[in-house]
């Protein structure tokens, strides 16, 4: 790239924002947001080239010793890094959670970034901090669903926070079990508590052997870090089995607590979930929450996925429960369509979060309003800005729609598989998540009568049959889906699946539709073929 | 506000980003931009309104339930929280590390958010995977300098990571202690590690009593949160005792750290710290390398602030020993100029990081090139993009200017404050912080031959001034320090005093002139005086 030069005048022209409409910012703005807008319309997922050339433009591991003109580099990223990024908010592209966003996020989220605020403390924050605090209470409101003394009392209370801002769902989850651990082990007698003491003392303490958290095996992998950064080991994170709805089984659930007690370790939490990751099913809540209150355990719900169901009046009963939940995560850059990077944790009795407290002599002060002192993370921008705008222009009510059109999608997506001859189903949407894989009828038939070898082996190349055709659907670059591991009852069996995630208002289903037509393509590439031949020389066979 | 309807069709509408010359999105951005600059030029820190009365336009808690139209709601955001933010980017916001921010910046945050990608796994992230581990490579070069070969095989490699992206620097510090703590405890015989065990196990293996970090006092808060969530607790984060210059002191560490033995506390990492956050100091790097390696532990260095002065010729020297470091910890948004939200660590061993890999079905499966694999946050966005941009736009260069010019501006304020006959210098710039407050040249000499009972009861209301005349300075909202309490040496005792850092290119002399000036007329108010006139009382008494 032509080099600039570095020099103080170049310098400070560069730290002054050239703002005004024939501006150089504006100039660049533009430049950027049309080639975006091109990127958007002529790609559909990724382009062509592989992450091994891609590689190579990103290979030298020296920091460049002379400035680059800002006009050079815009040139560089269109080329290098905008082409050759994945089309996340294509209608197409159903595979992950990260969808479309509402067109409105993109002027406040620069305009975040032009305020640089850092939430961490009111002095370079101000407003940010009440409307931080707002946003926390409406998303405590929607789950809790509290008096409005109660909220008036606690929204801006000097003491204490509703919940956490965190960059993501997993510091969301983490926090939830940070402050249930600090809980369980809280100060009492000589022992100071376990945020003063540590895990060690605690558990000595207590005269326990560990301490466990208890979530389905259809859990986020973030509980598994939780587990190990917490200190608590992730063979202390049991996971229960589930029914074949992906739901946790109560009756497992009991025993697995029997069996920690048996061993005299403590329960630190129960997980429930609402909207797995995998397949988007929501545990029986109600029945967990009464568990929890039975063992005396903090009773968590992931809902950083299925949250926002709440917003439905059709579907919010599927949640039933969730209001009894000690702690809640709820993830903005999914179902709020808010760009990435903004997860919240809530808890239910606003004191809850004083087991985490900390201060310091330079910034959260006792009885200040900083938002830091309740907080895992420290520096952090401004993103409840985001939250508060998509609440404040879409509504409830626009968000009712998007999660019923959701579901609704989901559902005849599973019936248009279940029509189609060379699909199956493997998982049945709740939300707007399911699975499915590539599976002839007259091979499901013969998987349907097999012997347990011969469906295994068939599953076997099955398997491999599913994650050549996500891959080369990947590679092909028009439409994507992701692929995971699940057991399957029916076969009880581990199989590789696709993956759909229907969150995207734009994706039709004609598209869907497309999608189904362009994977029976796949499947004539040769490898895929020979697979399928292989499957049915075994069908032969027997 | 009025309210729009909440329809399928204005859904859509939201949706569909309108680009182009003409559209609604370029009508918004340009509002929100013309606001903004004029903003950054009316107002210089915060606008007048307490904070009581910011929290009345925030109190709602329930989320509306009609939707609203962008443009009314841009005009929300306008009145209500633009003109009631802090302007951080001010010359003469001096108080915190919030800087200003390099215009190219916006239109490539912009860019970052259409774009939306998802740098946990390469499948919602392409081009931004290999960019991150080129910036994180970049990053180690500068602090490690490993020859060209050992980057191009562990750049790019699918099994490890050089360090980890993070949303800011206590992420980062957490991360490092974490990998730490579990190479202190890695599997050994019939011990399978302390991720799966957990800590209790883990310490009964060794039959020790705890696990401590040794740290300054001068040690960021974001390592007591870290000893909290890591399950050492707070009493096994030993805060050593400092020099004069608020650098650890090695006698006292080699002290902690002999009581540690005797307690049979194993140590578990030593962090040195390469810019204080409240004095911009420098541990002694080396002869801390040196003892860590003699006790075998980890020596983590808390670089957030000071990181970047590697780019300086003239003040790296300062850093000598950093390279013997086992992690680094640098926050891209201090002082690489990126937007919050942006830190970073670092690992001298290039497979350290499996010490706290994971995986997961339907991503980070074994051999992927998924980011999200090492780091302890799950989903983010690329930020590394402009970490990638700043080292490209600036340059190592022109980074050298911006350090070198911080730390010549400290210098020279420093003398002013000691040429003024009424302010008093409490810590001297090593790099482009300093502290000082407001003690007038005659009380300055009374403290120097006072008893000890005289020169506490000077201090203690000399305290209240200082944090009288911050606050008010603060409230007046033309310019801002900040404040903390820090022992000082001279007197034996805490002291508050105002806090300043010099990272903004566009704050000159004048303006330093100008901000003592106004605190020479703040503390003519009332209150204030009649603080100095007790003090005046006291040393007429003796």
């Amino acid at each position: 790239m032509p080099k600039a030069s570095a020099n103080l005048e170049n310098l400070y022209r560069i730290f002054t924002v050239p703002e005004g409409p024939d501006s150089t910012l504006r100039a660049i703005d533009q430049a950027i947001a049309d080639d975006v807008a091109g990127f958007l319309q002529t790609h559909i997922v990724a382009i062509e080239r592989n992450l091994e050339e891609i590689e190579a433009d990103f290979s030298s591991c020296t920091i460049p010793e002379e400035p680059t003109y800002v006009s050079d580099y815009t040139e560089f990223v269109k080329e290098n890094l905008v082409a050759q990024s994945v089309h996340t908010s294509a209608p197409g592209f159903i595979g992950h959670m990260t969808s479309a966003l509402p067109y409105f996020m993109l002027p406040m989220a620069r305009l975040m970034t032009a305020l640089n605020q850092n939430v961490v403390k009111v002095e370079t924050s101000k407003a940010f901090t009440p409307m931080e605090r707002q946003v926390l209470a409406m998303l405590h409101n929607l789950v809790f669903r509290k008096q409005e003394d109660f909220y008036s009392s606690w929204i801006h209370n000097s003491q204490h926070a509703l919940g956490a801002f965190c960059s993501g769902g997993t510091i969301a989850n983490v926090t939830a079990l940070w402050v249930a651990r600090n809980r369980l082990f809280a100060p009492r007698g000589d022992f100071r508590g376990i945020a003063q003491e540590g895990l060690f003392s605690a558990l000595r303490n207590r005269g326990a052997e560990g301490v466990a958290v208890l979530v389905s095996e259809r859990g986020h992998y973030s509980f598994g870090k939780a587990a190990d950064l917490l200190g608590l080991g992730r063979d202390n994170l049991v996971k229960v089995r589930t029914d074949s709805a992906n739901r946790i089984d109560m009756q497992q659930l009991r025993e697995e607590h029997r069996r920690l007690m048996e061993r005299n370790i403590l329960p630190l939490a129960l997980v429930g979930i609402a909207g797995t990751t995998e397949t988007g099913n929501i545990d029986p809540l109600d029945a967990m929450a009464d568990f929890a209150a039975e063992i005396g355990c903090h009773f968590h719900v992931d809902a950083a996925w299925g949250g926002p169901t709440l917003f439905s009046s059709r579907h919010r009963h599927l949640l039933a429960g969730i209001q009894r939940a000690d702690s809640v995560t709820i993830d903005a850059h999914k179902q709020l369509y808010v760009p990435m990077g903004a997860g919240m944790v809530i808890f239910k009795d606003p004191t809850a979060m004083s087991a985490i407290e900390h201060h310091a002599a330079y910034i959260l002060r006792h009885g200040s309003k900083d938002l830091g002192s309740h907080t895992l993370e420290g520096s952090r921008p401004g993103m409840s800005m985001l939250v508060h705008a998509g609440f404040s222009i879409i509504g409830r009510k626009g968000y009712e729609i998007l999660i019923d059109m959701g579901i609704d999608k989901a559902k005849s997506f599973a019936a248009m598989i279940d029509r189609h001859p060379d699909f199956e189903l493997t998982s049945v949407p709740e939300l707007n998540i399911l699975t499915y894989r590539y599976c002839p009828q007259p091979v499901q038939q013969a998987l349907a009568i097999a012997s347990q070898g011969v469906r295994d082996a068939i599953n076997t190349i099955l398997d491999q049959v599913s994650q050549l055709l996500q891959k080369h659907q990947r590679e092909a670059g028009k439409t994507f889906v992701s692929r995971t591991r699940l057991p399957i009852a029916r076969y009880g069996q581990e199989l590789t699946v696709l993956r759909v995630v229907l969150a995207n208002p734009l994706t039709t289903g004609d598209i869907l539709e497309a999608i189904l037509a362009e994977q029976c393509e796949i499947v004539q590439d040769a490898e895929i073929r020979s697979l399928l031949q292989q499957i049915e020389e075994i069908m032969g066979k027997y």
